[in-house]
């Protein structure tokens, strides 16, 4: 084990006041308390979710001054006394995710429903997160991020990777059945299909606009495309799409609009469950409950992935099952990348050094 | 084993055109095919399904002319060859219910989720049902009625019952978990709280109106009472009810309608489950995505019991679990009941008896 | 919230050396650690287990000198820095039980089987138990009490109530079905029938030796009485209890001896599991090979509840629906309580009371 | 739809008289009863079990005369009057298995545990099986096999695919999680490893004896091979064979005796399951009682799939994921394939052509 020198200021980027901009400037180290880690974040993700902290346009109050960030990749430099070292040496690779804590001790943390705890800690959100280059997270719940794995590579699969993978364990599909992915040309999307089919489901990618995206998923491993935009009865369409006719076993919506979700319940195989996992501003779920009722359809929400979603995911990843294309920049560039992703300019994902 | 002598001719009440009236007239007895029993029907509950039956106001057609009636207790007096005697010998108690038959060889058949059956034959709706004096249905899918159980009383169980008991179980509730039911105080409310009792179960009654309700519910063994017209703010109150005040597991939504359906998804549990039973014409469910995701709320249609369920429920009731109050006039007074049903005056179930 | 004044010594029971005895002393009371709380332990129920530790018979070493005891309900009088007043404030009631604490960051800790921890502490065992005035215990695995549960009755829940309970969850028995208790007439077995009732559960007690045990286990609740000494064919009678004859869905095995044991795999009904939760010294499970594979017979072993699982227990408990008969004396007479139990002569459970 | 001549007379391998020989003659081709089809089976695997039918050493007695075989393939060319065009349309193409039909509505088949039945029919062992060119199955137990399947090369998956690729969902093993499969060289084994990996899950074979199992094995997709005959400590190197050193989450013993199965229930990991699928005659499972509990082992038998399950393997194989070598013979041959198999002189399995 190394000892690791600690400096006592960092580069960050700090939103000072709701709305922002985030401003990159030199702020202080912290102390991790007894039951937690102080990492040296290397890579950090941006995720749409850092732009809404930073605009303060969410239901929920952020903390203020916030350091934003919670798909952060780096090591473990410094620990609290309870911080076991056979779990933990200094040196460890982890991750901070969305999840920056819980109290691991009420009903919810008691089955493994961390992200449900209603003290969870959110990174970059309600505690700081990881836009610098030391980052506090409660050692519970930091992700052990196996050897071998590249830190920047990674960083993006500790948010989007282990929702998709939850998203797909709630739906109940088992290897060999069928599930329709909505909004499959997307950065989740793409995910999805690729532990879908690592998991031995077969997909039904449903987008729409370009060529590029049913190549794309078809190049991941979807067994079948059909192209909203195109087609002229889309439950028919997803149904026609599976061997019996019957429609998929399980649907995921990644992006969830009234119009998808409604179509979803109807193109579902009767049992099936229709999974929601995005979260655009105030929309419904909007279903017939006579069709629902008498197929016996399921509908579901599934929010971030507890630790156990997070290691399976993560050893997914590692065997080299999942490709996750992204682009490095430096911290210091943060602004710029909001200022791409209010323009809808991004494709892919943005991953920034905290080096630089 | 008894040998039955079976008439040529029996009393029926027979809806000859879509939209009514029954009429009470004799039509001759059916012979059972090779899988198929002939039931001496004793005794018919009498559902609101009949009523919509007659009128011809759902979506799907009825068989016509037609003899409706799901509900059927009586005697197989007659079987095809395939019937084994080891199985059902003359003389068996059972019941006739909404699933009259099914393929028993498609996947849904397959996995006993026979009710989702395509092919699946509906009583008093898609073949002649139990308002005549006798019947023919699938021996496969007869229930058994266990000995000792009175015939008029058992009827209404044999639709009402089966489906709150299969939505409780639907529910995922286990032993010790808490069940609201809304409409705890009508027809099936009253079975609901009696099944999730001796299901170990805690139940909050949801429902209004009037003083009786409140009393009936807890005397059923509700271990709360939430009065719908009464309460100023109905999730508050819900949750309250609950010792831990994180609101109930699970909730049965008797019947539908878009606002209790809405206010479920916010009083139910996180991870909890909303089960919807009831079917009114045109209604949706309308749920908030963002609170059914973080919260990961379940929200499903639950439809009548398969077989193995018939079996549950008429055993819970055949241990005096389980009590309906009923009143009995003749099969000849049909007419009556449903003209009493539609102007509202029928408090708790008629039964009809098939010998008057 | 009270502040409470805290001794710097106690009276305590301490095994200094593997083999016995236990000494009556006094002895330094601990400060708790930053995830720790220090519980004024009221009353302590005597288990073998707590015979075996000081013996030190069992293949694990227990810590030395060693202070006793797993099943203790008391009072936090003081706690770390981490522990959150909104969770367990000065004062709560609770409940220190065999496992005293786990890492709460392993694969089975995230997945709610902290009993599987391999640095699980174990009270009395590992770490020092409840046979002192001032106990030590980790925040996040305390039992919470409720409120108006008498401390000394409660005591033997903690371990045996807890234990039987799990096993009825772990057999998947639903409510309405079948389970054998092997073993009704002893202390576990008591419990598990009245679990297994306030479960919905129906129970067939088997035990033998005296009529007293039939006549406590159907005051108890039991559907039905087995006596293993009067019976010629246990087999045979035991499917006989169950209304179909096809034996009962499950069988939870209190005393596993390999007797009863293969038996159990006898009875059962196909598809229906045995659950063994007794542990005697070098016992085996046997069973043939041809009848569990075309039965398709789950046999599987149950330790000690998780946290949820004690949650659930006491909470059948405070619900007044499981009696347990125990005897009450000083601590000071822990030696005592011994001495009979190595003579045979306990019926029933002995709790010793910390002030004495 | 085509209709098809069948003859009055076939060739078949009749056994006689318990011990047998098999004798090719000619008998009678019978007429499907009301719920029956009569295939043209094209071909059929011979396995080990059809050699105890004929030989008549199990313990359960076989009709006499017999015609053995279960693991048919071939073409519906009649069927009864309830058999249901568009389910079974003549010409459709169906697999014969060992449970030829139930009576699909005792509790068990109600639950879709149809291979626990107590009526069920047993092809080649209490009705004639496949070893004749006009079969009689149940219409709602036969595997209906997906177009473009080679009847020849398909008919081993009816027996040995199936009952591996049940005993792999009945491990409760998920995608991404680990199996040890005992007998990995085998027919069965070489089966399970390619279900196991298109099931997502990751394999350790564990066979001994030649090096050609171990290339074979990890050829077929085993992430590790473990060498009983040579590992000096098998416990320990399973073990090591998992990344985290637990042991993996599922066992399946192919070839269940004494010493395999108690390693089993040691390296598994805690909360694994231990899942028997081989009969040898006589075996007895054995395990100690504490390891089981403490470390809350499962064991379970795990006999041949359901329809349910028929479908699902076959899908696998019909989406090419599963090899399987077989050699052809003539039917008239099939003596000398049970001669070669008392032996011990096969490799691989033996199909034999009814047309020859």
């Amino acid at each position: 084990m190394t000892n690791y020198e600690i400096p006592t200021e960092q580069w960050a980027q700090v939103v000072e006041k709701s709305g922002g901009p985030a401003i990159y400037k030199k702020i202080p180290v912290q102390q991790p308390g007894p039951d937690e880690v102080l990492v040296n974040v290397k890579y950090s993700g941006v995720c749409h979710t850092d732009l809404h902290a930073m605009k303060g346009d969410w239901p929920l109050d952020t903390k203020l001054p916030l350091v934003g960030g919670h798909e952060g990749a780096g090591i473990v430099v410094a620990k609290g006394t309870l911080v076991d070292d056979s779990d933990l040496p200094l040196g460890s690779h982890v991750g901070i995710k969305w999840l920056n804590g819980s109290c691991l001790a009420c009903s919810f943390c008691q089955q493994a429903d961390e992200p449900l705890c209603q003290k969870a800690l959110l990174s970059g959100y309600t505690v700081d997160g990881t836009f610098q280059q030391y980052a506090i997270a409660k050692a519970a719940h930091v992700a052990r991020i196996p050897e071998g794995v590249d830190l920047d590579a990674v960083a993006p699969v500790l948010c989007a990777g282990i929702t998709v993978y939850k998203g797909l364990k709630e739906s109940g599909a088992r290897p060999g059945q069928w599930v329709a992915i909505v909004g499959a040309g997307g950065g989740l999307g793409s995910m999805a299909i690729q532990y879908a089919k690592a998991m031995g489901l077969h997909t039904i990618a449903i987008d729409g606009g370009s060529v590029e995206k049913e190549e794309s998923c078809k190049k991941l491993g979807a067994a079948a495309y059909v192209d909203f935009a195109k087609s002229k009865d889309l439950v028919a369409d997803v149904k026609k799409a599976t061997p019996d006719g019957l429609g998929p076993h399980a649907v995921l919506l990644l992006a969830v609009q009234e119009k998808p979700f409604q179509q979803a319940t109807e193109y579902v195989r009767s049992r099936g469950s229709v999974v929601c996992i995005g979260l655009p501003a105030k929309a419904y779920l909007k279903a017939p409950v006579f069709d629902t009722v008498v197929r016996m359809i399921t509908i579901k929400g599934s929010y971030v992935g507890n630790r156990q979603d997070t290691a399976e995911a993560l050893d997914f990843y590692a065997r080299g099952l999942i490709q996750v294309p992204y682009k490095t920049v430096g911290l210091s560039e943060l602004q710029n990348v909001y200022t791409m992703m209010e323009e809808g300019k991004i494709v892919g994902r943005y991953v920034v050094d905290t080096s630089k």
